[in-house]
């Protein structure tokens, strides 16, 4: 059974993370996101707790997708899981660079590792959650921006932030 | 049961390339080298026929990769092997950009294909089979960039074009 | 009047050329676009004259925007026309440091010149002539691609090429 | 009338900033200087009001430069000034990614709004208002980079905050 | 004499680094490993005394190799070594924009001042003294990183910190 | 006595080469302009011997440069001149990308060989030898662009040609 990790902050999911997950979901035995606890992120949007919850009202029907959390290396992590790889998006050259870095050493530290990339959708060349995030505080639409189930509780928590 | 197809012109297959197939085939139920007749190219170093069999020599061993050429457009060709994906090597920047436009191209003509990138050994970021062909020409050492099976056709068919 | 100058090649002209003269038409007075007469470009698949048909078929409607043919110096060509801008599109990263490269060439020869950038819409960032015409070979629709009017002449003239 | 907002920090303008407001306003019927007011950009070294005073000093003298500021969207912004248009300075590929990514969304909020890329003058390449301040600080020579009319104040400035 | 100077934060030195000097040991009469006091990195791992006790025991058998420490403007503290050329390590494209920015601003600043790159090895290519500090937060193994003569260094260091 | 070895085709040798040979001429004890004869090169403007006769107008008034030629592997060529390093200018990422590669594969061929990458001034960024002979063709005004003593070459080589 191959399983594909999706590791991210995920703060919160956006249209072009579902994109990726639905895509290796169609390969993949089983997709995990992983929400990694990130002790570096201050100060995120939404708790870690909130960020599963959202998450998971959102794949909720994809029946080999689950959901899970770790802190630690990523690595090590995926162990427990193989035979597994990674799975990230790309949307653009900068992203490239910082993510090939990362699946280099991921490899280094675990061998078996490898790292398997996606290209985002085009239309989601221009997303990521921290667009969502400075949109969300002007109050732009979200919709094409966010899966439909969670634009509510995004533009609500935004509004308590200030 | 899921194919990873692996297209190139292979003209001839390094160990770079090698190395993204052996990690393919421990993820895919199958992986299909699959070497593209493409019109463009110009005075390839091997014929066809001699292309595939030097892939074969390499791969001959792995139980779950298979060698096919084709000619024509690489989203149909991989409708006959659903579900399946594009595998991929990346190695730079250059690299990454042309291959995302060719991973959109192809999505856009066949929206059930997509394409899996996977990063280069380090050690292979500066392997390409054009690379191989210039320092084969000046007699250089090949071993380290060619699979030891087929390190003496290259030399052998080296001399011959002079 | 401000006149915006779109050079480029146009075998056949896509809908992201067309994107772009659009977004030129709402901002300048006059838009032409400069079908260049580059002798280095073998073997296209329209002729000049049938370039210029093709053009005119689909900006035909576009009241400020003009068809020319030049060959030379597009900064010397632009001097007809001051005071006038050069207008391109960019699509990626390569696209970038050839045309930045061109936009300083062209300063350099009339520094009265500047060249001002549009990126294209994301749907076309995977666009170009090139992959039309590729894609046309091999009988791929190409709705989505081309403008409407000249969706036929493309692949009429594809099929008499082999 | 068409207008080009120019948005940015200015903390402070430099002379690659008045590259850019110069060639624009040979171009557009108005240019306006849109002093942005970022919450995140914490710690800047003057304060909103000086920073304006210092643009005045600079473009006072361009009859059809206006500086303005703005919290918020600059998409929505952008709707008071229409027909309008974005204008960035390009310098490097780096700029070019964060900056495409900033046009795609703006027109996504707002589909009547364009950006325009110039680059930057070749001497104006390495040029920027955090460099400025860094070389400010160790009291390197400012001419050549900051506009004439406010060296003074930038020195004197970074003198006091030491 | 010809000098080259080698400045970073070496927050620790890693193998990367060593890679880099060992290689400017062979072709510069000198090599000053210059420790930049930099007010904007914010708590580093090992104080300014701790970098430079480990530099020292890594490259103490260098003949030509000195360490030094400089706060203010490294194009001020290269005239004291002239003939004196600037040394830095390039691993990937985003390295290459930053250091080409530098490298500019040098030259304005002190016309005398060249800055050399040398490609790091492949095998450090995903390597900076941050990815170890990472690594060695959750006990990777980081032989093969660090200099063997440091490496109990580091990770007594990182087990202090917590 | 350390050399620098400058490869390239040098057709014809442009101010920005210049300026990379009288900088290297400051740190190296010898620099060797070595024209490398390309099989792949077709149609060049100057012939061989044109070319070294051009360099050497140009660079014989700097005692420490010396011109050659050399067909075969630059890896091999460089064992002549050991101690030597490679000089390459690098203008963009584009050039960066495959410089890199190159500097890998020498490396890779000849363990002592490495190369030093300058950045070319910024006046230069945009030039190269293809630039001046499509400027010179239409007849552009090439100071600036050249070294002195040979405009009136590249001049008449250009109007011969056609």
């Amino acid at each position: 059974m191959k399983t594909a990790i999706y590791p991210g902050s995920f703060d919160p999911i956006t249209k072009g993370h579902l994109n990726i997950i639905e895509r290796a979901a169609k390969i993949f035995d089983v997709v995990v996101v992983c929400v990694m606890v990130n002790s570096d992120k201050k100060n995120p949007l939404f708790s870690l707790e909130e960020r599963l919850h959202l998450i998971n009202k959102v794949v909720g029907e994809l029946p080999n997708v689950r959901v899970e959390t770790f802190s630690g290396l990523l690595a090590e992590y995926a162990k427990r899981h193989e035979p597994a790889v990674i799975v990230k998006g790309l949307r653009a050259v900068s992203d490239f660079e910082s993510e090939f870095q990362m699946a280099l050493i991921n490899r280094k530290i675990n061998p078996n590792l490898d790292t398997f990339f996606l290209t985002a959708s085009e239309q989601y060349t221009y997303l990521s959650s921290s667009v969502v995030k400075e949109l969300a505080r002007y109050g732009a639409d979200l919709s094409g921006l966010l899966p439909e189930q969670i634009v509510d509780d995004v533009l609500e928590k935004t509004r308590n932030r200030g």
